[in-house]
């Protein structure tokens, strides 16, 4: 059996003076394996993830693993309970706006000379060394001299953790949304082991997320290696997971989640037996140049007339916006639908908008996997 | 057929200096008829009014009514536009945290001169004066020499024309929560002509909303007259409507509650042939003493298990907490239950709670109507 | 030397299930002497309390005191917490609205029946037992079966310390503000004891304030006494101090506040040989129906023209709105007067406004003390 | 005299379905000459331009220029009105936390054709022809078939305008601030007919701002030429104008505001006869990588020691921080201080500070212009 301790990490100081911590579970297997890490909840509102952590501790307490799982629910102190009405505001720094999700750090600098200085060690020298100048980089970072932003010193934090993982799981959900799963175009195969329908696949590009942060470098190291004829095989994955809808949590939904994650980990060889499978389920991808944002072209209040993961067919109407003071004028109501056939993913939370709220998030050209 | 006409009201200035407006949609019959007012969506978030009020206009272009219809969507422009994050922050003002629904204008300092001098007037007359005199102070008010605040100018403004009003409805939703409706406890009867399964009954008190301001002072007038041993009938009413949960719109909805509004005017002969019958339904009752707050004996992230309108038997789960950082602890899960039977009508809208957070509201004492 | 000691009470939980907490330092003398209670900071930007609660400790630790103080900085870490951009959002719980400052408990229902019991018994009984009846039903209160709002963990956490005392001081401050005062009618006397130029009168009911939750129960008490004829001498007293402006901390102004504070206590006898005296100056009353709010007429930018503490004649400017948006019309620049002379108290914190913004606060009719 | 016109443009739709507008005043000269654009107030809480450009219309009504200027104050209406408490919550869009600033639109894939095409041609033709090519993609960019984010809406209605001019001066302040300028290295003469002390130069990077998106293209251009042997001279110049701090206007600094901007006008002869000249004073310049952000190390209550523009020797005090809470420990006040002396150019607006809140912006290493 798995034994599972708990450590607290301070992530920051609020104005009180008071420590915000996070807490850290850490289930350590009998024999080596793989380093998983898997958080939750940066963005504050988006909760379902801690459900899953506990159903995965639950089963976890019940097994015997290869190698080491980190666990960290509620990983953002500030974004969690920074209400405003009765929501929770979590997606951004509600001092700055800067988005908690765009905080990490990433820095390739040292990677020419990297290059230069491995070209002809052999695979596994390679990884090693280049995990551990990630490891150092990293922690020269937290060391800044001038200090660093708030929401820093949580990605940060986090970071160091991922850093030294094998595979990294980002917990996320969507406003009003289906499962979907970010997954980096090398790790393509992955995406079948996760019981999640819709996939978007990104390209090898930094755009301040943790899954970017951890796997972009590794990728761009076996691109360097390519351009010089060499191919390098990295085997370190990380995948965003968005559950779902945010605002809520269902411990039915999370054991579900938890198959899925189990499903993932039972392909690295996590567990000695393999025992969990991935369901049988049609998937689809879609690029993440291919998956748009409709931007309402008028205020008013909407009705969503698609539900996320249902096909809208060109010209079918995906929301109707109402402008009650406009009655009695041909534009009281705007339908909106576009010109090709398309499957909603998420929509926006609320049922009033400013002209240019993102109204819907949907796969525009999309693919069975 | 009436004619529908539409006028714009100033409400206030925003920081541009630009005019903050209200459409004001009249509805003319061919006869004489009661007054009736209807407005929607004080509180930002509660916009199914807004639709409902859609439906009302639809219906009334197409009849002829007896007397005068003053419909007002959308009454708060700024509660409505004050975004904080995707949701509405709407039920207060951002700046003073004043509930925009608690700055109507009450004062009946001059009610014991005013029965005085009634005391031996006939109904009608008593009636006609005091309606007089209710119009004149609200007009007075609104000129205050100090100014007002900037929810007073927006709630005067409404109370201006619910004032002149026999029947006035206030169309609100709650946050997540089943359809609902206050009714003064003189008014009793006329429950029975919406098709809203619960109905809270309220004293006679002022505690600052539009249906409060509006039949307090008659009421408090009738008992004024009944303690000097006269009964003096009074035949206005008014009522707040809770139209379901709020963020949100549905066009089919508003065709229902229409429905509702329909036959509580056609019993008050707002037109010719009462064309609208109340739907066959049974009706729960509560008074507003027993209409109770659970309040959340923990912060941490809720999953909610009893839906609104489905009783709730003694010791049954109402939700369960998660403190997924107790894991490990006896205390990760907190289940919410009550010592009696209630029925729920409202949930919090959001999965994750402070402590003292309002989790439910339930009726704790009910009866069939 | 009087001896300091510290604890932590909790006053809530947070979403990540965490204590909330506030630090709570007790000064006991060697002799005994009155009950003092000390706090600071219940509205989250009113953050100079907490630099006088500093500099006290620093002269407290270095005097003997009679009796007991006790001094509670920081009392509510919620608000403290509360960023919306730089600024803190600290006046009103963000979910409900509610002014933290208008949740203290208050509840009379038994003071006829106490009156009734307690008509012949001498003074200092009917103060016994009417402090230990406060103190029961705080108790009570506390543990109410349904729970408790946010605020009100915090409030009557804190109340239960302040219903011990003889003496409260609430230590806040203004937005834009000079230093004033706050002082029940019938403690006229102490006004003189404080270096605050500006003071006022409150008549003796509960608006929700701590300061109204201490003393009116004791002035119901002898007013209520006073009707059957008996003065009954009452020797708590409390007040609010509003120590200058928000959203800043000055150490050497703090030293001039504790001055203050300490000619009180001196004056209560806290120190044995009344070290400390009264400053010189000019005092200027006002009762707070003659405290008056000027409300902007307009939305825009302005320029504050008088500032605080200077005498302002009928006619002169207090203020100009600029309208930018209405250049090359007369309406471009609005003057602010009024037509009687004022003593300006406090103006709104900043230059953008919306119509109905509390632009100032003055004395309206004001006397020298 | 100039003749000054007023428009009105739409610049997005709020909730209520009511167009959200800016004023647009242009000042036309009776013969030809530069086009000018001038706007104020993009960040909502960044006031004090408005007062600038009354007083620039003020004078521009009484003279003659040469060209035309477009002055557009208050140019965001959302970020205006968005109050959070008193204070404006306008650095960032409050559904999004986007940065208003950082939304102008800027791609240069066109660029390298367009030098291929021109690379022979002369220097006026190729600024005509990269003018107007600009123009067109500016004006594709506005008509984006997936629609517009809501403060694109706004930046690029405003960035048509800008697109259009030589010279564009954005108005914005800092939070508690000095007054100080950008400007883009290639245009650093430009910073002596400005009477602003304070000067940083910034590289030809495009980060989301009014003035990069302005210059960034054309100095690009030039680069591009020169990297093919040919001197291309640029005429267009743009600044970010930071006019003190923000959330207060003063009519008085307006007037030295605007001295400053007739004379960089002047220089740029929109005038017949010179008549503003630079006022005589030491400016200071940095490099924008030597600006440094000084985050605070702790959480807790700052008193700020050093006011901007007052050098401060390295290791004396900028702040203290007092965390009151450890009142008898050691660290109840922590002094911050740094290395090397530094001149402070603008610190937080609160005294509540979370860790990694940006205490100080601070010229590094800085030299007299």
């Amino acid at each position: 059996m798995a034994e599972i301790s708990r450590t607290n990490l301070k992530v920051g100081e609020n104005v009180s003076g008071q420590a915000q911590t996070i807490a850290v579970f850490t289930v350590k297997g009998s024999e080596p394996g793989p380093n998983v890490y898997i958080q939750a909840n940066l963005h504050g509102a988006e909760i379902q993830g801690n459900a899953v952590i506990f159903e995965l501790l639950n089963r976890l307490s019940e097994l015997d693993i290869r190698g080491q799982i980190t666990l960290v629910p509620q990983a953002n102190p500030l974004g969690l309970n920074q209400k405003s009405g009765e929501y929770t505001l979590g997606r951004f720094d509600p001092v700055t706006g800067a988005n908690w999700n765009r905080m990490y750090y990433h820095d390739l600098d040292f990677l020419p000379e990297f290059v230069e200085q491995h070209i002809n060690a052999d695979d596994a020298t390679v990884r090693l060394h280049f995990a551990a100048k990630l490891s150092q980089r990293m922690s020269d970072a937290f060391h800044s001299p001038m200090g660093l932003k708030t929401g820093q010193n949580i990605c940060y934090t986090l970071q160091q953790m991922a850093v030294e993982a094998d595979y990294v799981l980002d917990l996320h959900t969507g406003p009003n949304s289906s499962k979907h799963l970010y997954v980096p175009e090398y790790a393509r195969a992955s995406a079948h082991y996760f019981n999640i329908p819709h996939v978007l696949f990104i390209p090898n590009e930094f755009d301040g997320a943790l899954d970017e942060a951890t796997f972009v470098p590794w990728w761009t190291l076996s691109q360097a290696f390519a351009d010089k004829g060499r191919v390098l095989s990295i085997e370190r994955e990380a995948f965003t997971l968005e559950l779902g809808s945010q605002e809520a949590i269902s411990f039915d939904e999370a054991k579900l989640d938890a198959d899925s994650i189990m499903s993932y980990l039972s392909h690295k060889e996590v567990f000695a037996n393999n025992p969990y499978q991935p369901k049988q389920m049609t998937r689809y991808g879609c690029m993440l140049e291919d998956y748009k944002t409709v931007y309402s072209p008028r205020g008013g209040l909407v009705e969503y007339k698609a539900s996320h993961s249902e096909v809208i067919e060109a010209g079918q109407p995906l929301a109707r916006i109402l402008n009650i003071q406009r009655y009695g004028f041909d534009d009281v109501l705007t339908t909106i639908s576009l010109p090709e056939t398309v499957l909603p993913i998420l929509h926006y939370s609320s049922g009033s908008v400013l002209q240019g709220a993102e109204l819907y998030k949907v796969f525009y050209k999309y693919f069975e996997l």
